[in-house]
C-alpha cells in the first residue's frame, strides 16, 4: 500500500506548488495606482487586524484545550500534537489564503480595467490559492500525523487533529460570519436605504468594513470551513476503514482525494475565458470537468486496487452526483434566471413582508430534493456495500463504508469547489474598490465578475452542506462503534429526549449567531447614522467618513459574539453525554444533524434567493433601482445576509464538531 | 370500572349544558343597533359562507375516506361510522362555535358601551360555548363508540375516528390559517401601510374579510384543532392503557377528562372583573384555578382508582406543570412587559430587517427551554412509570403509558384553555366592529379587552404545542407496538432516511402553507390597491369599498389552497411505509415531531413577539404609530402573522396526523 501513501504526498505537494504558483502569478500583478492602492492597503490593515485579534482568542483555547490533550489519561503528548496540527494546518490555510486574496483585490480591479479575461483569471487564480492549500495542507496534515505516528492501523487516533480543524473552522466561521454581515448590514441598511447611496460608495463609513469581510468571512473562514470538512471526511473514512480488517480501506480515501486534487489542478487550467463564451460557463465547465476526471480516474484505482469491487466506486460516484444535484437544486431555486428567485422578487412589489415570507417559503421548498437525494444516497450506499463481499467485518461496517465513501466522493473535488468560491470575494472587492475610485469605465467588467459566481456559489453552497450531512452520519456511526453502541433505539425516551435536545441546541446557535449579527448590526447602524449626521460635509463628498471606527465595532463585536455560540457547541454533547448516557448522546447527534440540514439548507437557499431577487431587480426588471419594490426587496436581502453567510455555514461545522466531540468522549472512556 | 363511564357521561352532558346555557346568556344580549349591526351580519355572512365552502370540500374528502374504511377488508363498516363520528363531530364543535362567536361580536362590542365588566363576560361566554363544546363533544364522541361497539377492550379500533378528528382539524387550521392572514395581511398593508389608515377602518375594503377571518380561523379553525388534540390523546392513552391487562387503565384517561371538564366548569364562574382587578388577572386566576382543581381531582381519582400508586399522578402532574412551564417561557419571550419584546421593538429602529432578525432569532432562541421541558417530562414519566410495578405489562409499556398520562395532563384543562383562547377573536372582531362605527368612546374598553388575552394567548399556544409533542410521543410509541417493532434503531440507514423525509415534508408542508398565504394576500394586495384606486372618493369615506369581492378572495384562495399541504401530511407516510417499511415509517415520524416542534415554537413565539414589538410601539414608545420606528415593526407583524397562525398551529396537527397515518397502515396491516 506504500504506493498510496506516496500518491497523498506527491498530490499534497503539487497542491501546495500550485498554490505557490497561483500566488506568484497573482503578485506579479501591477496592484494599480494611488486610490486604488490606498483603498486596497485600508483593506488589508482591517482584514489583518481582524485575523490577528481573532487568532489571538482562538489561540487561547487551542492552548486550553492542547493542555487537555496533553493531561489526560487517555490521550497524552502525540494527541496534542496531532490536535495542535490540526488547528494550526487549518489556521495557517485561512491565514495565507487571505493574505492573497487581500493582494489580489486591487489588482483584480486594476486588470478589470484591461478587460474581462485578466480579471477573470487573477481573481480565479487568487481563489485557486486558497483551494490548492485547503486540500494540500489537509491531505499533508492526516498523512504527515498518521505516518509519523504509524497510525495506519489505528486512526481513531486521528480525531483529536479533526476535533482541531473542527473547533478552529467553527470560530473562524462564525467571528468572519458575523464580523463579514454586521458591515454589510450595517452599509446596506444607512447608505443604501436610507441614504440612497450606491453600493461600495465610498462616503460610506461602513465600506471598507464592508470589503474587509468579504475577506475574513468569505475567504478564510470558508476556507476553514471546507479544510475542516475535508480532514474530517478523510478521518471519519479511515476510521471505520479500518474496521474492515485491510489496511487498503484505511488508506482508499486518501487515494480518492490524491485523484480529486490532480483532477482539480488539471480542470484550473481550463479556466480562461475564450471569445465569445459566457464568463459563468468557463468557471462551470471547469468544475464539471474536475468532477469527471475524478470520476474516471477513481474508477481506475478501484480496477487497481479491488478489481470488479464496483459497490465502492457506485458510492462515490453516487456522492459526486448527489453534490451536483444538491447544488442545481438550489441554483433553480435561487437564481434570478429561474422562476423562484424571480417570484421572490415580484412579491416585493407588495412590500418588504410579503417579500420575507416568499423568500422564505422559496428556502423551505429547496430544501426537499436536496434531502430526498441526501437520503437517497444514503440508503443506496449502505445497501449496496453492505450487499457486497468486500473487507472481512460485517454488513453492517461495510454499509457505512459506503456511505463514507459517498461523503468522499463529494468532497473529492473540495479543492476546485474552494477555488471557484474564493473567486467571489476576490471579485466583490474588486468591485468595491473600483466604485470607490470612480472608475465607471471598469464598474461592467467588475459587475460581470461578479455576476459569474453565482451558479457556482450554489453548486459549492450544495457540496458543503450535502458532504456535512453524509461527513455527519458518518461520524455518527462511527460514534456507534467506538461507543459500543449495538442499536440506538429510538423507542428509548433518553434518545427521543437527545434528539430533541440537539434539536434545540442547534436552534438555540442559530439564535446566538442571528442575534449576534443584529445586534452587532445595530451598533453599526447607529455609529454610521452619527457620521452622517456629526461629519459636515459627508454626504456631498467633501469629507472623509471615519473608515476605522466601523472597522472596529465589526471587530469588537465578533470577537466577543463568537465565544458563547462555539462554547455551546462543544459543551452541550459533554452535558447531554453525561446526564443521559451513550444512547442519548447518540440521538442528540442525530437531532442536531436533522435540524442543522434543514436550518443550513433553508438558510442558505433563502438568503440567495433574497439576494438574487434584489439583483433581478437593480437590472432594471419591475422597475429597477429606486422603487419601493426595491426597497422592500433589499430589506429581504438583509435579511438573508446572517443567514446565509453566518448561521446557515456555520451550521455544517456544528453539526460534524458535536459528533466530533461525541466520539472523543467514546474514545476517552467517558460514556 | 362503570363508574368511570358514567362518570364521564355525565361530564360530557354537563360540558353541553353548559355550552347552551352559555350560548343563550349570550344571545340574550341586545345586539346593538344601526352600522353596529350592518357590519356584524356582513361578518356572519362571510364566515358562514366560507365554512360551508369549506365543509363542503372536506365533506368530499371525509365522504371518500369513510367509504375507503367501509370498503377495506381490515376494517369495515364499523371503522366507517368510527370515523365520521371523529369527522362529524370535530366539525360540528367548529361550526356551532362559531356561530356563537359570529353573534357575539356586535353583542360584545355594544356591552362595551356600557363597560368592560360586562363586554368580558359576554366575550368569555362565546369564548366557553367553544371550550365546553370542544371537551363535551370530544368525550362523547370516544365514550359514545367505544361504549357502543364494546370496544373497551380493543381501543385501537377507534383509530379511525381519530384520523376523522385529525383531518377536518387539518383543513380547518390550514383553510382558516390561510383566509384569516390573507385577510390580515392584505389589509395591514394597504391599509396601515400605504394609506396610513387604522385597523379596521371602514374605508379598507379587506376589513370586512378580515373580521371573517378572525371567526373562521382562530375560532372554528382553532375549535377543530383542540378537538383533534383532547380526542388523540384520549384514544392513544387508551390504547396503551389496553396493553396494561386492566380495563380500568383504558378507562383512566376518560376520568382525568372528566375531572378537567368539572375543573374548567367551576372555574368558569370566576370569570368577572372585579373593581380594582386587571383583567388580565381575572382570566389567568380562572384558568391556573382550573389546572389547580384538575390536579386535586386527579389526586383523588388516583387514590380511589388505585391507591397507593403515585408514579400515575406524578405524570399526570408534571403533564400539568410542563404546560404551564411552557406557556410561561413563551409568554416570557413574547410579553411586551419582557426585555425581549421590547428588544424586538427596539430594533425596528434600525429598519424593517433587523426588526425581522431580532424577531426571528427571539422565536428560535424561545424554543430552548419548552424544548427542554418536554424532553425532561418525556424522559421523567417514563423512568417512574416503568419504575413503578402496577399493570401486569412489562416496563416499557408502563413508560409509555407514563408519557401518554403527561400528554393527558397537559390536555386535561382543554375546556379552560379553549374558552379562554376563543375569547380572544370575538374581543378582536368587537374592537374591529366599534372602529367601523366610530364609536370612539368604547374604542378604549375594547382595546383592554382584547390586550387581556396575551399572556393567555401564550399559554394555550404553550398547551397545544407541548401536548401535540406528546401525543405525537405517544402515537409514536403505540405504533411501535401495533406495528410489533422490538427496536426502531437509529443505525438503520432507512431509519436516519426516514427522519430526513419526516424533517423534509414538515418542511414543505410550512413552505405550501406560508406561500399559499403570501401567494393569496398579494392578489389581496392588488385587489386593495384596485378599489382605493378606481373607486372615487373611497379614501375621503364618501364611497363604500366592495367588501365582498375580498371576502370572496380570500375565501377561494385558502379553499384552493389548503388541499395539497394536507393532501401531502396524509400521503407521505403512506409512501414511506410502502417503499422503506415499518421502521423508516417509525424515523419518518420522530423527525417529524423534532421538525415540528422546533417549527411550531419558533413560528409562534417569534410571530407574537414582533406582534407585541409593534403593540409596544403603538402604546407610543419609541415614537408610537406612524413612525419609521413603527412602520418596520408592521412589518415584522406581517411576516408574524401566517408564522404565528397558519403554518405555526397547523404543525401540532400534522405531526399527529402522520403518526395515525402511520398507525392506521399497521392497523391495516400495510407495514
Amino acid at each position: 500500500m506504500q504506493g498510496l501513501e506516496i500518491l497523498g504526498l506527491i498530490s499534497a505537494g503539487s497542491a501546495i506548488l500550485t498554490a505557490t504558483l497561483a500566488a506568484r502569478s497573482v503578485l506579479r500583478r501591477p496592484t494599480g495606482s494611488g486610490r486604488m492602492v490606498e483603498v486596497g492597503e485600508a483593506i488589508k490593515d482591517g482584514a489583518r487586524a481582524f485575523l490577528r485579534r481573532q487568532y489571538t482568542t482562538v489561540g487561547i483555547f487551542v492552548l486550553l484545550a492542547s493542555l487537555l490533550f496533553l493531561v489526560s489519561p487517555n490521550f497524552g503528548p502525540k494527541a496534542s500534537l496531532a490536535y495542535l496540527c490540526g488547528s494550526l494546518s487549518s489556521m495557517a490555510a485561512g491565514y495565507f489564503g487571505m493574505q492573497i486574496a487581500i493582494r489580489a483585490n486591487t489588482r483584480t480591479a486594476h486588470s478589470a480595467l484591461s478587460g474581462l479575461d485578466e480579471a477573470l483569471k487573477v481573481a480565479f487564480r487568487a481563489g485557486l490559492v486558497m483551494g490548492m492549500l485547503v486540500v494540500g495542507l489537509g491531505m499533508l496534515a492526516v498523512l504527515g500525523i498518521t505516518l509519523g505516528f504509524d497510525w495506519l492501523h489505528d486512526p481513531s487516533r486521528l480525531l483529536p487533529l479533526s476535533f482541531g480543524a473542527s473547533s478552529v473552522a467553527l470560530f473562524g466561521r462564525v467571528g468572519g460570519g458575523i464580523y463579514t454581515k454586521t458591515a454589510d448590514v450595517g452599509a446596506d441598511l444607512v447608505g443604501k436605504i436610507e441614504k440612497g447611496i450606491p453600493e461600495d460608495d465610498p462616503r460610506n463609513p461602513a465600506v471598507i468594513a464592508d470589503n474587509v469581510g468579504d475577506n475574513v468571512g468569505d475567504v478564510a473562514g470558508m476556507g476553514s470551513d471546507l479544510y475542516e470538512s475535508y480532514v474530517e471526511q478523510i478521518v471519519a473514512t479511515m476510521i471505520v476503514g479500518a474496521m474492515l480488517g485491510d489496511v487498503k480501506y484505511v488508506l482508499f480515501p486518501i487515494g480518492i482525494a490524491a485523484a480529486g486534487i490532480f483532477s482539480s489542478i488539471v480542470a484550473s487550467f481550463m479556466v480562461r475565458v475564450r471569445r465569445g463564451k459566457d464568463p459563468s460557463y468557463v468557471l462551470n465547465s471547469a468544475s464539471f470537468a474536475s468532477m469527471a476526471f475524478t470520476a474516471i480516474s477513481v474508477f481506475l484505482l478501484v480496477r487497481l486496487l479491488f478489481g470488479s469491487e464496483v459497490a465502492l466506486l457506485v458510492s462515490i460516484v453516487l456522492g459526486l452526483i448527489s453534490g451536483l444535484a444538491i447544488g442545481l437544486a438550489s441554483d433553480y431555486f435561487t437564481n434570478r434566471l429561474h422562476k423562484p428567485a424571480q417570484y421572490v422578487a415580484r412579491s416585493a412589489s407588495s412590500g418588504a413582508a410579503i417579500n420575507i415570507l416568499s423568500g422564505f417559503s422559496v428556502g423551505l421548498f429547496s430544501l426537499f430534493v436536496p434531502v430526498l437525494v441526501i437520503s437517497a444516497s444514503v440508503v443506496a450506499s449502505y445497501a449496496i456495500n453492505s450487499a457486497a463481499s468486500y473487507g472481512t467485518a460485517d454488513s453492517l461496517i461495510r454499509g457505512i463504508y459506503g456511505i463514507c465513501l459517498a461523503g468522499m466522493g463529494m468532497l473529492s473535488v473540495t479543492g476546485m469547489v474552494v477555488s471557484a468560491d474564493a473567486y467571489g470575494p476576490v471579485a466583490d472587492n474588486a468591485g468595491g474598490i473600483i466604485e470607490q475610485c470612480g472608475e465607471e469605465r471598469a464598474r461592467e467588467t467588475t459587475d460581470a465578475l461578479d455576476s459569474v459566481g453565482n451558479t457556482m456559489k450554489a453548486i459549492s453552497k450544495g457540496f458543503a452542506i450535502g458532504s456535512a450531512a453524509l461527513t455527519a452520519i458518518a461520524l455518527f456511526a462511527s460514534y456507534s462503534q467506538v461507543a459500543h453502541l449495538k442499536v440506538i433505539d429510538l423507542l428509548k425516551p433518553e434518545v427521543v429526549a437527545g434528539a430533541m435536545i440537539g434539536a434545540a441546541v442547534i436552534s438555540l446557535f442559530c439564535a446566538l449567531v442571528i442575534l449576534a449579527v443584529s445586534r452587532n448590526a445595530f451598533r453599526m447602524v447607529e455609529e454610521v447614522r452619527r457620521q452622517f449626521r456629526e461629519i459636515p460635509g459627508l454626504m456631498e463628498g467633501k469629507a472623509k467618513p471615519d473608515y476605522g471606527r466601523c472597522v472596529d465595532i465589526a471587530t469588537t463585536g465578533a470577537l466577543r459574539e463568537l465565544i458563547v455560540p462555539t462554547l455551546l457547541v462543544i459543551l452541550s454533547p459533554i452535558l447531554v453525554g453525561v446526564s443521559l448516557g451513550s444512547a442519548a448522546l447518540g440521538g442528540m447527534q442525530l437531532g442536531a444533524i436533522l435540524l442543522g440540514l434543514v436550518f443550513a439548507l433553508l438558510m442558505a437557499n433563502a438568503g440567495a434567493a433574497w439576494d438574487n431577487a434584489k439583483k433581478f431587480i437593480e437590472l432594471g426588471n419591475l422597475g429597477g433601482k429606486g422603487t419601493p419594490t426595491h426597497q422592500a426587496a433589499v430589506v429581504g436581502d438583509t435579511v438573508g445576509d446572517p443567514f446565509k453567510d453566518a448561521a446557515g455555514p456555520s451550521l455544517n461545522i456544528a453539526i460534524k464538531l458535536m459528533s466530533v466531540v461525541a466520539l472523543l468522549m467514546a474514545l476517552g472512556g467517558v460514556v
